[in-house]
């Protein structure tokens, strides 16, 4: 956006996948107002929420108070707002990887967690339901093992396919953020720093960077999803 | 990209969503090798094609060889490749709202679909596997009407919001094409013209475009998918 600099509001909820543009808006150290949606609560579906997301989903960023949702336009609206951060490579080849990336993750792991979390959005009897949340874990963790092997590549060896992810990189991008929601989520099915090494590590120093740590202290959230003991 | 024009193969699969990057292809007048991918035949499961997308999906993008997997990163490609088409406004809320479309067609509404076309992906009994069936039918066909609802608005009312769709546009964009293939996967329970006017009717806009009806034309497909009675 070539105008001043919009407004910002961002409505998240402690955990989601809001925490990507979340993590994203303190590393690029833009003001932003952080509003906490309470999906247990509910508020989601309040009229008010409602008129900025008919589909009662966060993240929802207000760009002078017009909202924006889908993880996707979000992250490419930051770019725009702060280019010299090159949150993605400006073109090529690096380029379409990295939203690739980002695509799989948003369009196709996430929706794996869902039917592990909400498995009542697919099926009515709890027979039925049991086996959506079965299939779906299966599906997430296959997924995750995936990102674990790809977080094993040198930057080098990772080449374009890695572009946005730690690497090389000194601050985390939209696909590292990604994957610390995705590791975080998979600890709720048992997975660790033992079971998946490579993306457990990548998490980590998501969660010491920095804006990880200012994000995740306002979500009051840990690496770990699963309650403590 | 700012280099020379690379070599462009396309990997479709006649009426999937690899239509969206096919039509845009065409529309853009870019010259490319289209190359079928016969899944009835699980010709995705080859090591050639796994090769280049390990998650045996169309579409694939070749760029001088090199794969690029995501209708999301394809697109946004094929925008880069040929900027002065603006294939999505440049900057501003009107970028972010045309990202946000595209992006909830692609990461929701296809989903809904996959579940109603294989449920076997998500429940392994035949009863469970009916209800997964029944209840993705349901979200698709509710996301549908939202998308007629859309559809029905003149340019100047629907704003941003629909920024890439055709209405003052001549030219079919990303959202009109992926639209297109909803509306037709529609067909397959029971959906047409008389259900969703508007819908349908941008459908039918985007087939008789000239790019719509050549890459109908090389996937020998028509706007409805039912079989002939």
């Amino acid at each position: 956006m070539s105008s001043a600099m919009p407004a910002l509001q961002l409505y998240f909820s402690p955990g989601a996948c809001s925490f990507v543009p979340h993590l994203l808006l303190e590393r690029l150290g833009l003001p932003f107002e952080a509003h906490i949606v309470k999906l247990h609560k509910g508020e989601q579906f309040s009229d008010a929420f409602k008129a900025m997301n008919p589909l009662s989903q966060v993240p929802v960023l207000l760009l002078d108070g017009h909202p924006v949702t889908q993880i996707m336009a979000i992250v490419d609206a930051l770019d725009g707002l702060a280019p010299q951060a090159q949150l993605f490579p400006a073109e090529g080849l690096a380029r379409a990887r990295a939203w690739q990336q980002l695509a799989w993750m948003n369009g196709t792991i996430h929706p794996q967690f869902t039917r592990f979390f909400r498995p009542s959005a697919f099926a009515e009897t709890e027979a039925a339901q049991a086996e959506v949340k079965a299939s779906g874990q299966r599906a997430f963790m296959k997924s995750l093992v995936r990102l674990d092997e790809m977080a094993a590549l040198e930057p080098e060896e990772g080449g374009a396919a890695r572009a946005s992810f730690l690497g090389g990189a000194s601050e985390p991008g939209p696909a590292d953020a990604y994957a610390m929601v995705l590791m975080r989520w998979g600890t709720l099915m048992g997975a660790d720093g033992d079971t998946l090494p490579h993306l457990w590590g990548l998490a980590r120093r998501v969660a010491l960077s920095p804006a990880g740590e200012r994000a995740m202290a306002r979500e009051r959230i840990e690496l770990s999803a699963k309650p403590a003991a």
